[in-house]
C-alpha cells in the first residue's frame, strides 16, 4: 500500500515564469500536473474540472491524438486533422486548465519538479501518464529503414512511402525491382498490424488499380508477418481464425512464424533464412512505455513500464502517479495491455485518489473493468468480443465504427470522420491520396 | 508568326522503358507532352481528350494544387487534402492519358526530348506550363529566414510556425521576446498578400483568442508591408482604398512604401531604416517562372518568363507550346499577369493549335480575356472587379465564394470546403490548427 499517512502537499509555488502578459494568479490551490494529452491525460484533466487545484498540462505537441484511425491516415482514408484535435480546443472552456507545449526531459521528485526543455515546473501532485513509444527490441535496420505507426507525421510518411511507391513502380522496367517496390510488408500481428495490413491491401485493390490503369495487380504483395502461430492474441480463438481468414481473402498473405532478423531499405530478412524482397516495412510488432520513463530512476518491468501500486501511485511517493502506457500492473497474473480503456480508467481513479488525498482520506486501489476488443479487417469486416459475447462480420464491422465514432473526440470530427467514411464506402474513394513530401 | 509550313511531325519513339507489366502500346498517335499539372496542364490534357494523340503529363507532384485556397491552408482554415486531388483520380477516365510523377530537368528541343530526373521522354509536341515560383529578388535572408506560399510544404510550414509562436510566447517570460514572437509580417500587397494577412488576422482576433485566455492581444501584430502605395494594383481605386480600409480594421497594419532590406530570422530591416522584430515573415512580393525556364536557352523576359509568339510557341519551334506563368506575352503593352485564368485560356489556344497542326491548318493568335479580379478580406468582406463592374463588401464575399467553390476540382473537394467554410462562419472556429512538424 502506499504512504497515505503523510499530510497532503501545500501548494508548489510555480517556478515557471508567469507569461502572457496576464498577473500571476494568486492561488493558494494545489498544482496537478499531467504529463502527456492522450486518452490517459485527458481523461484526468476532465475528471478535475470541479476539483479544488489547479491542472497543468504539459506535451510535447498541441494536440490530442486518437491513435485507433492513425492507420487510416497511414491508408489515405483520413486526413490527420480529423483524428487529432488541439489540447486547447478540447479543455477550453475549463476553468482550471491550463496548457504548455513543452517536452519533458526528468522528474526530481524530492523537489516535486518536472524538468522541461522550457525549464522546471512544479508540481503538488503529478499524474505521469506520457503514452508508449515503438518497440524495435533493437533491430538497427528497422529502426533506420522501417516505419513506425504512432504519430501524424509517421502515418503521413507510410502515406508518401506507398503512394510514391506506385509512382516509382510505374517508371520501374526491371521487373524484379518493379515487384520489390509493390511489396508491403507489415510485421506484427496485432490490432494495429491486421488493421494496417488490411487497409492497405483494400486501398491497393479497390483504389489505387484504378489510378494506374496499367499495372499489373499480380505485381503487388501485401503481407503480415507474426512470429507466433496467432493474429490478435487476446481474442478467443474463433475469432482469431476468423481474422486470419478474413485477410486472407483480401488477399494478405498472413505468414505464422515469421520473425523479422533483419532489413536493410530492400530485403527483409526472416530468421529462418527466407528473404523478403520489400521497399516497405511498416513496423507494428512492439511497443514500450515512452524512454523518459527509463531516465526517472525508478523501478520499471517489462517494456519499460513504470511498477505502480495498486493505488497507482510510484512507492514512496502518494503524490506521483502513474497511469496508461507508462504504468506497468497486473491482474490475474497478467500485465494491463496498453490500450486506450486502461488509461482512461486508470485516470479515473488516480484522480479519484487525489481528490481523495485532499479531503483526507485514503486512496483507493484501481480496479480494471475490460470493455472487450474490436479490430477492423476493412471493408464489411471486424472481429468483435464484447461482454464476453464474441461476434464477427458485417455487424462486428459496424459496432466497430459506431464505437470509434462516438470515441473521437469533437462533433466535428465525428461529422467528417463519418461523410469520409460514406463517401469512401459507396464510391470506393481514399480522398487523400497526396505524397507531400518535399 | 510561327513555322506553320514546316510538316507536322512524326510520332516519336517513346524512349521511356515500358513500366507496369502492360505490353507497349502500338501507337502511330503522336505524343503531346505537357510539363506541369496546374490550372495550364490540366485544361490541356482534358482539352485533348478526344484529339486523335496520346498525352503524356509530367509533374514532380502527384496531385493538382488549387493555389488561390493556400492561404486557408497556412491559416489553419482548411486541410490541404481539401484543395488538392491526384492528377490521376482526376484524368483518370481519359483513354489516351497517362501520368508519370518525375522532375524535368531540361529539354532537347532538336532531339525532342525532356530529361527528368527518371531519364528522358520524347515528344511530338510539348507544352510548357511548369509554372512559377516565389521571388525573392536575391534577398538571401529572407530565402533562409522567411515564409514563401507556393506548396502545400510551404503552407503548412507557415501554420506550425504560427502556432509555434502562440505557444512558445505562453512561455516566454520577456515581454520584448515575446511581442517579437506574436509579430507576424506578410510582404507583399498583392492578392496573396492581402488575403493572408486578413486571414492571419482573423484566425487570431476570432479564434486563438479563445485558445489562450492569458494572451494579451496588445501584444500581437498583424502588418502588411507593401513597397509602393497601393494594394491589389489591377484593381480601380475605389477598390483598391476599400480593400486597405478594411484590412485597416480587421487590425492588420498595413504599411505603403515599406520596402524589406533584409531578415535575419528576428529582426525585419526595411529601406528607410526602420527595424521591426519580428520571428515570422512571409514573402508574397514576387514570382517568376520556374527556374527550370533559365536553363532551356530560350529568349526570357521579365521575371523568367519565356517569350512566346502570338500562337504560344517558341521562335523555330512550332511543335513546342509554353503557357502560364512560364510563358511571357503582352496585351496592350502590359505583360498577361501569372494568373489561372491565363493559364487555362493559353491552355485551350495551345491545344486548339495543335490539333489543327495536325490537319495542316494554321495555328491561331492567343487572345486574352480578362474575366476580372476577385480579393477576399477575411468575413463578410471582398473586393471584386468583373466585367467592368467594381463591387466590395458582402456581396463581393459571397461572389468570392461561389467562384471558388465552382473552381475547385472534385464534388468531394467541393463538400468538404463548403462545409469546413460554414462550419468556421458560424462557429467562429478553425479546425486545422494542428503543429504536425517533428
Amino acid at each position: 500500500m502506499s504512504d497515505v499517512t503523510s499530510p497532503p502537499p501545500q501548494p508548489a509555488a510555480m517556478r515557471l515564469p508567469q507569461a502572457g502578459g496576464a498577473p500571476p494568479r494568486a492561488t493558494a490551490r494545489p498544482t496537478v500536473l499531467i504529463v502527456g494529452a492522450g486518452f490517459g491525460g485527458l481523461r484526468a484533466a476532465r475528471a478535475l474540472r470541479k476539483a479544488p487545484v489547479d491542472v497543468v498540462m504539459l506535451d510535447r505537441h498541441n494536440y490530442h491524438l486518437f491513435q485507433p484511425l492513425l492507420y487510416q491516415v497511414a491508408t489515405a482514408g483520413l486526413e490527420p486533422e480529423q483524428i487529432a484535435k488541439p489540447v486547447r480546443a478540447i479543455l477550453r472552456g475549463q476553468r482550471n486548465f491550463e496548457f504548455r507545449m513543452v517536452e519533458v526531459t526528468g522528474v526530481d521528485f524530492a523537489a516535486r519538479q518536472v524538468a522541461t526543455d522550457h525549464g522546471p515546473v512544479s508540481y503538488d501532485f503529478l499524474i505521469l501518464a506520457a503514452g508508449g513509444e515503438t518497440n524495435y527490441f533493437g533491430l538497427d535496420g528497422i529502426v533506420r529503414h522501417g516505419f513506425g505507426l504512432k504519430s501524424v507525421v509517421e502515418a503521413v510518411a507510410i502515406r508518401n512511402q506507398v503512394l510514391s511507391c506506385f509512382e516509382r513502380a510505374m517508371l520501374e522496367p526491371d521487373p524484379e525491382r518493379r515487384r520489390a517496390l509493390l511489396t508491403f510488408v507489415v510485421v506484427g500481428g496485432g490490432p494495429t498490424g491486421v488493421e494496417m495490413s488490411g487497409a492497405l491491401s483494400e486501398l491497393i485493390r479497390l483504389v489505387l488499380v484504378k489510378d494506374y490503369p496499367r499495372l499489373n495487380i499480380k505485381d503487388v504483395r501485401v503481407l503480415l508477418l507474426e512470429a507466433t502461430d496467432r493474429l490478435l492474441a487476446t481474442l478467443p480463438e474463433r475469432l482469431r481464425e476468423a481474422a486470419a481468414e478474413t485477410l486472407w481473402r483480401k488477399h494478405v498473405e498472413v505468414r505464422f512464424g515469421a520473425a523479422v532478423q533483419d532489413y536493410d531499405g530492400g530485403r527483409v530478412v526472416l530468421k529462418g533464412g527466407e528473404v523478403i524482397p520489400a521497399h516497405t516495412l511498416i513496423w507494428a510488432a512492439g511497443a514500450k512505455a515512452v524512454s523518459l520513463t527509463a531516465t526517472l530512476g525508478l523501478a520499471t518491468a517489462r517494456q519499460g513500464r513504470v511498477t505502480v501500486t495498486p493505488t497507482l501511485n510510484v512507492p514512496d511517493h502518494s503524490e506521483v502517479y502513474v497511469i496508461g502506457d507508462a504504468a506497468y500492473l497486473e491482474k490475474d497474473g497478467q500485465p494491463l495491455p496498453m490500450m486506450a480503456p486502461v488509461a482512461i480508467q486508470m485516470a479515473e481513479t488516480a484522480t479519484r485518489n487525489i481528490v481523495r488525498q485532499l479531503r483526507g482520506e485514503p486512496p483507493l486501489g484501481f480496479r480494471y473493468k475490460d470493455p472487450g476488443s474490436l479490430a477492423t479487417i476493412g471493408r464489411n469486416a471486424a472481429v468483435a468480443y464484447l461482454g464476453g459475447v464474441a461476434f464477427k462480420g458485417f455487424l462486428a464491422w459496424v459496432v466497430w465504427l459506431i464505437v470509434h465514432i462516438i470515441q473521437l473526440i469533437g462533433f466535428r470530427n465525428k461529422l467528417f470522420v463519418l461523410m469520409n467514411w460514406a463517401w469512401d464506402y459507396f464510391f470506393y474513394e481514399r480522398a487523400a491520396r497526396l505524397i507531400t513530401k518535399e
